[in-house]
């Protein structure tokens, strides 16, 4: 039988970062591919007190369906988290996603239909691309630097093309290059969207990662009319296991998102947002979170020190204030995925470039993680990877 | 601002469900209005006994990510279990879902364009109806009757319908009817199905939870050219609040499903996946099933003879083997909206069937659970349901 699918399928292929990671199960390679926290902070102990008594103190509760929102008292201490990036919202402006990931797919639905034009940073983080590659709009490619998005290209774009429906931001330590928008950048991407009446979509699943200075004020804190859609996740400062996120929109935008999320799987795990809940309130997750970056600290500084030492003068990298990632750009000849593939050889891994700009292109780049691998592998994984980029050089 | 949606926006509205199970969240209201499974039948114990478990043996494991297929040992168990339904599939052509809902919704991105024509049967699952109209599809309902759909109906309509994409069928104890397709019937769905090329999407969210007699073999058990895809879940047989689903299919239809989820949640959590087959290692689901069975039969045999006793000559029901619900018809000129409305003043509740009708009409119709009341109250609620009727006659 010929099986006639969406004609969205036609596009969907799987994902190389996916076919990278199934190479990192074999335990001898040195994986900076994934974007995975370190498991070794996960708070085991903790999850396992809370599970015992959510379910001896509101099992039924815990076990049955909820609402699609999601579970009031996790929401409410959610909006008060938000104060951290200068947001100022309540219970009702948040939605439960299963993991931020969620809260990409629910915003396709609610905004993009085929042919739209999504904005994104070049590079974007790639799990957006595909999520939103699913409901089939055009990428076009805002150009960026050290401070984020380059504000007279974006309106230079605007001006210039039709059917914008959504520009889409990670402001802090974004994913792939590690970089973090300047508050000014922000400000001036809210004058834009506001004069074109764009929405913005910030995904910020880094932000409270921060190793030095204060976490700056969020796009969304400078949102005076209520265009900005905000993507948080417990994924990086608890645990990506129990797939929790939110989304937080002014009343009208996360009223369609909730009424999206209905249809797409009725609710996120109700014993989990209440676990979750849980620790919140009896445990400091703060103190958690400081932890964690602790050791990312230390990790993002032995391999920025290492790649100083062993790469080649001829790369050049970002040196991250907080998040999983640095970002390596190669001499223009040398073609990442060819590195890849001779660096799994010596048992290295990595995500090449490529795949995050949604038009192709800029095959010499690299992104590296450094918050799975302990000190002594990063040393060597950093090592291998100086050596074979010499040996195409 | 007024902020530019996707077009499915305009046709994606509250369900009717979700605004009557709010009026129920009130203690004194008898509600028959949900699907709720009945919480006493939860295995608190049991689950409290393998989340410990799972976290002291691998708890790191169990709070990272993991792949977007599912665990392992739980789709082996699945693929397993399918045996009961006649179904001989592995490991490998089971995708973990959070709950059937989202392999509903990865059904209509997997197959619908907008204006595609999905065939369902009349009346059809609400919850699947709302999750394939995000992708904007009409709907064509064939004509049913206590066998399921009539095989004349659907020959004639597929003669003389274009862009048929999917026949979605829930053959087993059906949301809302209550009703089993015969045996004959699914074979000569699928004789229909191949002779026209058309996918089937057999929805079995009830399947193991008959009262009476064999589980017939499923329409899946006759596919000899991989053209069905199986719906499963556990919501109705552990719980849920854990929102574990499956998706059953041969190998190239079930990667669409697998390229399709990476995107839309990256995966189902890990943590969940792994103690329900820790649950599924160490009790013994089958027996706790039996255990719901025989609370459900006992329920369902109340509510009818109490709906025979109560309601007046006119209305008629079904009768169901399994699952959750009863379906009425009212005299035509009986409006089940009109009759809620004065049924919650009484403090009971129920759904109006015209929800289950996605082209209208047929409002003199309403479903009615009886799992989720204990019996005095489905005495009580069918008692006062029997007079408002008799008050509209």
């Amino acid at each position: 039988m010929s099986i006639n699918y969406s004609k969205r399928m036609d596009s969907i292929k799987a994902s190389e970062i996916r076919e990278i990671l199934k190479l990192t199960q074999n335990p001898e390679v040195i994986s900076f591919a994934g974007g995975l926290p370190a498991p070794e902070m996960f708070p085991i102990e903790e999850i396992k007190d809370v599970s015992v008594e959510v379910l001896e103190e509101m099992g039924t509760k815990a076990l049955q369906y909820s609402t699609t929102e999601g579970y009031k008292p996790l929401r409410e201490k959610i909006s008060k988290r938000m104060e951290k990036f200068g947001i100022k919202m309540n219970a009702d402006n948040i939605l439960i996603t299963s993991g931020s990931q969620q809260g990409l797919d629910l915003t396709g639905k609610v905004f993009l239909d085929p042919g739209d034009v999504v904005l994104c940073e070049s590079p974007s983080y790639l799990g957006a691309l595909g999520a939103f590659k699913q409901y089939q709009p055009k990428f076009v490619e805002v150009e960026t630097d050290d401070d984020g998005m380059i504000m007279e290209n974006l309106e230079e774009i605007i001006k210039t093309t039709n059917k914008i429906k959504i520009i889409y931001v990670v402001p802090d330590f974004q994913n792939p290059t590690g970089r973090t928008w300047s508050v000014d950048r922000r400000k001036k991407l809210i004058e834009i969207a506001n004069k074109y009446n764009l929405p913005i979509i910030e995904d910020n699943p880094y932000g409270e990662l921060r190793f030095e200075g204060e976490i700056p004020p969020s796009v969304k804190s400078f949102d005076t009319e209520g265009r900005v859609v905000f993507l948080g996740t417990f994924s990086k400062t608890f645990c990506p296991g129990f797939r929790l996120g939110w989304t937080c929109a002014d009343n009208e935008i996360i009223n369609k998102y909730i009424l999206i999320k209905q249809g797409v799987d009725l609710q996120t795990s109700t014993i989990s947002q209440i676990q979750l809940d849980k620790f919140l309130d009896k445990y400091d997750i703060d103190k958690h979170i400081q932890k964690i970056i602790d050791v990312y600290r230390v990790r993002r500084d032995l391999m920025i020190k290492t790649m100083k030492e062993e790469f080649p003068k001829e790369v050049k990298f970002t040196e991250p204030q907080g998040g999983l990632f640095t970002w390596a750009v190669l001499p223009e000849h040398i073609n990442a995925r060819d590195l890849a593939l001779k660096a799994i050889e010596k048992k290295v891994a990595f995500v090449p470039g490529g795949s995050f700009f949604p038009n192709g292109g800029n095959e010499n780049t690299m992104r590296i993680n450094y918050s799975n691998m302990d000190e002594e592998r990063i040393v060597l994984g950093i090592k291998r990877l100086g050596e074979t980029i010499k040996e195409m050089l």
